[in-house]
């Protein structure tokens, strides 16, 4: 089944990217108030039971898709 | 009001990320099939109108948030 990881900077956390953003959508005239850039991940898993999908999926954040010191997870199974 | 733009590699599109990801979760043991790596860009706009806001987003993707050519975009608005 289909499984998509949204990766984001908490609040708070240092985001270069999201502010380089933040600063070309400004000077090129967009009226932005934040922007702030992470990660999305979408995976294509062997199971077919969500709650074993999102079992697996929530290892591999901790093992390898995000830092849960900087980073938040947001966890979406796709239905069929 | 807040705006979230998911910018992915398009279908046939080289993906060096998501294959090093790919590898790197089997490697951990993980039954993955694919995995692909994209960006989450979260927007906070001053306009409150969910028309203005989308032609915004759209016109920021056009010339600032993607690639056309070898990236496909989904803005998703929140109803507050």
């Amino acid at each position: 089944m289909r499984v998509t990881v949204l990766v984001r900077p908490k609040a708070g956390i240092l985001d270069p990217q999201g502010a380089a953003v933040e600063g070309s959508l400004r000077k090129l005239g967009f009226p932005v108030q934040t922007a702030r850039v992470g990660r999305v991940v979408d995976l294509e898993l062997e199971t077919s039971d969500p709650s074993e999908a999102r079992t697996q999926v929530e290892r591999m954040c901790s093992e390898l898709l995000a830092n849960p010191l900087i980073e938040s997870v947001q966890i979406e199974l796709e239905s069929e």
